[in-house]
């Protein structure tokens, strides 16, 4: 057991080196892809703002830059313009769907103190039973895949003449057990599934993703790819709110909309879920990987 | 096991309707604190932009509103003010670290089309890595944590004289083999642990978020409850953006400052995902024990 634990910790900690290594090797690769941008557009905002003040000598400095910080504050606080009500009760239920999926867009922030004090406690609860309900839902997928590829494996299995009537029924009685303790339908004794639950997921999450994006980009009057864009930084719950759904108060159809985008939201959500979970299974297969090839080296 | 399946799916149903009501509850709370605040800060940015035009008749409104709507989006990408540059090496890290961890402050976001793609794929494995990451704080968490309090609860039952010298020794070895499967360290044959293991992260994550406020609050000029109100949306990985820690170019130590920053988030984000996944875990028994009941109701 000693070893054991040892072997807990040293993948602990080899996880944590690979994850910062990943992370200073992305943040070299989005430096060196966003750092020219970035100079390019703030030259041309200080040109423009110039070519305003040159333009409006009369106006102070002073009362330009209140009013510039003014302004950009209410349009973060979604002020400015045709947009929906923050605080009407469909605004506050999207505000709380952001809050207890962690997706936090920052289109509508709690601005009062009591509503800040109310937050860290709902949300303490609210995350927790998300947490729950993603995981019981990848619970339910991985017990209805285990099912459906066991029971093609045996066809398959039957076609090759590999068992037999007799066999089939006690066939059957295993896979009714794996149902019991579907926990372990993915462990070491069937290994291929952990694969086929993570192409099953991939799949289903490309489709929700696709048919999501086939309904914002209209309407949103988005490219199809900020669309896919958004999907992924929504269902993975980064949610960095530089592209929000439904914020214009002007849609047609605005109850079916918002009905499509929740039940696209809670099932983009649940698929990322579950493939980031398979997913970490992989990366911590190949650790133990790892690890057992570092093992053999340092022995020699 | 077919009862056992369709308990599986009650409580899986039985969450998601528990889930909704709890959504709703809370966006009629919410809607009730914040509506008023919402129309008052309206009237008082519409009024600011009044009496502005009516100070500079000269300013033509299609200038004046296209200056606004550039300089709102310029402020939101932080072009405007001392900002830090967003996409030098550190600014980088910081943004592939709000990804990964899934926070999206949203104060960086890819802006060409190449980062977009990239996010994507890196997001991808990023994101699955930092939820295995996070799972396995949590298990050497609760085996470090399962190891203490059995020491602390044979010790007790020592004192009392319950477990003689010979029986210790047992003790002891039972004690190791618990540790060898922890993932069974608080499951029902040992019940209390569960809210101890909770109890104690909560504890954790209370002294995370306080020592990290204390850091915050005078650096960002803040107040207290507000750096409180940032250490809970982030740590929970909520990241609204409405505050973001260490944007100023102008920080003392601001080396120290960042490493600092990044020790808490990794801190306070392990803490309060164990923490919620544990919650979730006596979601579930509640759950469970809901179930049950109808079940006796229902029978009779
Ligand atoms: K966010
Ligand atoms: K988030």
């Amino acid at each position: 057991t000693a070893l054991h634990l040892r072997e807990d910790n040293a993948r602990f900690i080899l996880l944590a080196l690979v994850m910062i290594v990943y992370m200073l090797t992305g943040a070299s690769v989005f430096m060196l892809l966003e750092q020219d941008n970035e100079r390019v557009e703030k030259d041309k905002y200080s040109k423009y703002l110039k070519s305003f003040k040159d333009k409006y000598p009369n106006v102070s400095d002073h009362d330009l830059t209140d009013l510039l910080r003014v302004h950009a504050d209410a349009q973060a606080l979604g002020y400015v313009g045709y947009r929906r009500p923050r605080w009407d009760f469909s605004g506050s239920f999207y505000f709380v769907g952001t809050v207890v999926s962690t997706i936090g867009f920052g289109m509508t922030t709690p601005q009062t103190l009591a509503g800040r004090i109310v937050l860290i406690f709902y949300g303490f609860l609210g995350c927790a039973g998300a947490i729950l309900f993603f995981n019981l839902f990848l619970e339910r997928i991985i017990t209805f895949l285990a099912y459906v590829l066991r029971a093609i494996h045996e066809r398959d299995l039957r076609r090759k003449g590999l068992i037999n009537e007799s066999r089939d029924s006690t066939g059957r009685r295993s896979s009714q057990t794996s149902e019991e303790d579907n926990s372990d339908a993915w462990k070491d004794n069937w290994k291929p599934s952990v694969y086929w639950v993570m192409l099953i997921l991939f799949v289903g999450a490309v489709i929700v993703a696709c048919c999501a994006s086939a309904m914002y980009y209209p309407v949103e009057n988005w490219s199809y790819f900020d669309a896919i864009y958004f999907c992924f930084v929504t269902f993975a719950t980064i949610g960095f709110g530089d592209y929000v759904v439904s914020q214009r108060d002007d849609y047609e159809n605005v109850h079916w909309y918002r009905f499509g985008n929740f039940i696209f939201i809670v099932l983009g959500c649940c698929c990322i879920y579950s493939l980031f979970n398979v997913t970490s299974i992989v990366i911590k297969q190949f650790l133990n990987f790892l690890i057992k090839k570092l093992n053999c080296k340092c022995r020699r």
